[in-house]
């Protein structure tokens, strides 16, 4: 059974989340059902992270077994017809060794959340990016920021829900950038690091978004992570932000 | 009765174009049936320019003249609540005088079209971009814009359908920049003039992308400019990738 591996973008709006539900559309079960549509064994995607509802992805990755051999670009064409109309789009595809897995391989995993500071309804980016009214002060954002570089007990930053069996996480950088666009300014924060728990990047955005907008002082970050306690934490933000935009393995299998 | 101006943000995608229609989604249609809310006397509006159908704007303007006295901050407030869950929003509200005119006083105008040069099927901006398959060579682009500046007989470049007097406009400037995006290399051509003629931004950059993917030379846009016809004119962009993204007035009754 040869593995394929997948670089897939997405838009979580109408989906309940990456994972496969009964009776609920998923990203999941949208790319396995046009797997099913060319491979009579139905073949099931493992995930290099599952997102949430309303989380959207540039740079999901996932693998699958297929019964027979595929060129990889024909792959992802076939796979881009029958996923038509979702709003789901196969980006690259290659064929990968028989051990290597979507989840276990990756080394790093990036997000970026976007932030569209306004006072206006979002328009073009609805649902695609976190309208905050009160103007972020990005400079208070980044000194906030910089207590949560590192290793450390994220218990304060992580969903109650949260299965996995550590809160220690090593955040390896959080890059707060702010561009001019013609809907307002928009405020990226990107962030990196092997792995994340679950709810860590919206809790800690909602955390920076109280220091920007002056609720919190950026030392009050610090003492919330030294609380390891959720109920320290800042609001959780809202998915609509929210992108996985990139899974590093080594060596890159889609170069 | 007081006039007031607006800027207004809108997706044009589920409209069939800015201009009231019996029976059909407009945009002109839907901040009117707002403004009805709000006033009795069910103020009509008159805009900067009508866009066609699935046309965007990040700033078209518009003016009004109520029947009482209003704060244009509330104004704005008031009509945006009313017009959730359209993508329409009021972006900037001002008194002006009553004889200043969205249409007559305005004396430039702007658009901007994007492109993304990508093969998979876009995402984040289905029916908000122009999904270029074929690499585009943005120098051989900028070589053939050069022709269409300055005054000119644009008949080449407008729709059959267009009621302007004269084909003769001038355009300022065509500017092609091209950025990096986590989903693909996007291409927007900004373009400036007082006032354009029906279809001739469409026109011009599906003339320009013919040039970018190498069907025609560069000079071949100055061949289609002389020929004065419109079957000399590349094929017509989808509406997608259109936005008409800034009015200009003298002075700013925004500022």
């Amino acid at each position: 059974m040869p593995r394929y591996a997948f670089t897939i973008e997405y838009n979580g709006q109408p989906f309940s989340g990456w994972q496969r539900q009964p009776d609920q559309p998923s990203i999941q079960g949208a790319i396995e059902t046009a797997l099913s549509k060319i491979d009579k064994t139905a073949p099931l995607l493992s995930a290099a992270g599952r997102t949430d509802a309303g989380v959207h992805a540039y740079g999901q990755v996932a693998h699958v077994d297929m019964a027979t051999d595929w060129d990889p670009f024909r792959l992802s064409e076939a796979l881009n017809f029958h996923l038509k109309p979702d709003p789901i789009a196969i980006t690259a595809c290659a064929r990968v060794a028989d051990d290597w897995h979507a989840r276990f391989s990756a080394v790093e995993r990036n997000y970026i959340y976007r932030l569209i500071n306004r006072r206006a309804p979002l328009v073009h980016d609805a649902g695609l990016a976190w309208r905050v009214q009160k103007p972020l002060d990005t400079a208070a954002m980044r000194a906030g920021a910089v207590h949560l570089i590192g290793t450390h007990d994220f218990t304060t930053f992580r969903s109650t829900m949260c299965q996995s069996k550590s809160p220690l996480k090593t955040l390896d950088e959080i890059t707060i950038t702010e561009n001019p666009t013609p809907t307002g300014p928009e405020i990226a924060i990107a962030v990196r690091a092997r792995s994340f728990l679950h709810n860590q990047v919206r809790s800690i955005v909602g955390t920076l978004e109280r220091v920007g907008s002056g609720g919190w002082q950026p030392e009050d970050v610090k003492a919330a992570l030294d609380a390891k306690d959720r109920a320290a934490c800042g609001p959780v933000a809202p998915p609509d932000g929210l992108y996985l935009s990139r899974v590093v393995y080594n060596p890159d299998v889609f170069a």
